[in-house]
């Protein structure tokens, strides 16, 4: 393992702001979505405060907040933001124009319908999104038809945005404790993609066993895939375990069979951005490589999944719609420098279906899944949530 | 699959010049070893000129001339053009200061001793070096003691140079031919790192079948793995396919088993640095999991090497040395920007291991190897080079 000492980092200020910072937050004295712009890691901490649903839209579709479950937290809570606005006489039309207040129910429902396919349409893959959209949306409509007004409506939707955040953080916890069961102190681990603190409220779905097992003394030896094209891995990933000092190096996603044969992996961890009722499972692209390597090595491959993400009325990985991303992200870095020739084609699926054959088990926050995941989800799934 | 059409590539005439210039070549006016610089395309055409082994070494170490073939035909040169030097008082010693012209055979040998073994540092994965470093050198020995004298040896050094150059040629011509057998017209076919001409002096070797295809007047969709971390896939496979009017898509390593899914892949070709005596393959860092992904989706997986790349001496892929490159391969883009945290770890093998029995069967110029290896590569080798 070569290291990478030159240049220096986020200096230990900045890497302390980092930990005490949610990565999705709400000001309610502000009426803001504050989100950590995850486009701007590791070079720089930028903390972002949002105000309209366009601009949450944006950050969601260019990643700066980005992981399913964070995306969901962020969308609820620009539905309950926008909803405000509404009412208050504060939300833009078209153009930016000011509207009136939309103090009848009759304007807010409109508004409300407009909004949820709006930011429903920012990224097609993860199922959170239309999960949180969709039990904030439902909220509204049930309080309306117990009697309350418009404000109380608006009021109890800012209770369910902070509620779901809430929900996140407990999911995640549980998630790290049922996984943890899964692996021993002293473990070389290996996640793709950024499951991580940066992909949730906190703690993150794959790297909450390695943050629980930190508190609880555990040492884990972590190798992160870079994730091509955007390398959430390597700026992410890395970035926030070494921030908790937890043990990490990173590969390129080519690496990891070459790895494992050298029985340096004993677990592999990954999120996902939605789970069909087999088992099998949408993660970010490059998932069900790492799938097969594990197979080929042995090594067992847990998909850490709170229950939003599973989709029961979805029934296998062919029924998941898979977002196809812009050329650039893989011909030019960043934008700055060409890495292809011009005008070359580029295939760039922002994720992958890993077939349930490659999942040994899928972990969730009231328990874990195993094989035939028919009948293991589909119980899971029937408690109550 | 979406196009990648902004921003300008190599003009027209930079083109013809690219397709016109073979890989590596001698120029017996000035005595130079002549490459294109790989590290420098797609963006720009730059033709180097080397006359040291110094230069030769500094060369094949930076990539800038790569590809197990062009390092070794590149070697063989560097060797004679160093002879050469030395008899006609040219060369220089440690510290670059000029050293007396070696007209005896004791210095000319004693010189070639040390010049064959630095050379043979520059890469030590692919066996092409060693193999091309070792026959020139067993040349020279077996003139002298044939009685010719050091200027005789060193004529001989040149012509062997040339020889070994031209046989490069015709051997990738072969390989392209027996490839060609394996595929059909209209086939999408996938490959890994560079094993095109810019690999070889012509031709290349997993390219091989797709340009003796074009000249038949088949049609190929070609899919390029970018192969990180140096993006020889991006850079180097899909700009010269273009350059010949191939069709050509980039993708990221970490989408080849996604894209099998669709259909799109009727066969892999990839190159090799060394093949083991029992079939086991030495390649570019990332083939073992193209290998993977081929076996799950049933694409056969051609590895095309000429017979100087199998090494029966080598019984296993295990035995093979592994390159580690640097971290900033890995974590930071061309130097530029930071793509990972200040410090952390980095695993950076330049190559990895398939497995034999991923492998559908082993072309050479000889030739088509299947399994089981052990035989089938004993008897390719035991005919009559």
């Amino acid at each position: 393992m070569a290291s990478d000492e030159n240049e220096s980092g986020m200096g230990p200020e900045e890497v302390a702001t980092f930990l005490a910072t949610d990565t999705v937050a709400i000001d309610d004295e502000t009426n803001e979505l504050v989100i950590i712009d995850q486009t701007r890691l590791p070079n720089d901490l930028v903390i972002e405060r949002l105000r309209t649903r366009e601009e949450a839209w944006r950050a969601i579709k260019r990643l700066e907040v980005r992981g399913a479950p964070a995306i969901g937290v962020s969308a609820a809570i620009a539905f309950y933001l926008d909803a405000r606005a509404a009412l208050a006489g504060e939300a833009t039309g078209e153009k930016g124009l000011p509207l009136a207040a939309t103090t009848s129910w009759d304007a807010l429902s409109r508004r409300m319908d407009e909004t949820h396919a709006y930011l429903d349409s920012s990224r097609p893959t993860a199922v959170n999104l239309s999960w949180a959209l969709r039990r904030m949306h439902d909220l509204a409509l049930s309080r309306h038809e117990a009697g309350d007004d418009p404000a109380a409506v608006v009021e109890a939707l800012r209770e369910e945005a902070h509620a779901i955040r809430d929900e996140d953080v407990r999911t995640c916890r549980a998630i790290g404790e049922n996984g943890l069961e899964l692996v021993h102190d002293g473990d070389g681990l290996i996640t793709h993609c950024n499951a991580g603190r940066l992909a949730t409220v906190r703690y993150g779905t794959a790297t909450a066993p390695m943050y629980v097992g930190q508190e609880r003394g555990y040492t884990f030896h972590v190798t992160c895939d870079e994730t091509r094209p955007l390398l959430q891995g390597a700026r992410l990933t890395a970035f926030e375990l070494m921030a908790s000092d937890i043990d990490a190096q990173v590969e390129c996603d080519g690496m990891s069979s070459s790895l494992m044969r050298t029985g340096a992996v004993q677990a592999a961890f990954v999120g996902c951005d939605r789970v069909a009722a087999n088992g099998d499972v949408a993660n970010k692209i490059g998932t069900s490589m790492l799938a097969l390597a594990c197979a080929r090595h042995h090594v067992p491959l847990y998909v850490c999944a709170p229950t939003s993400t599973i989709d029961m009325s979805c029934p296998t990985g062919a029924d998941i719609p898979i977002e196809q991303r812009a050329a650039e992200e893989v011909t030019q870095m960043w934008y700055t420098k060409r890495m292809a020739p011009a005008g070359v084609g580029v295939y760039n699926p922002a994720f992958d279906v890993t077939d349930a054959d490659l999942v040994t088990a899928i972990v969730t926050e009231r328990g874990v899944a195993r094989p035939p995941y028919g009948d293991s989800l589909a119980r899971i799934m029937a408690e109550r949530g």
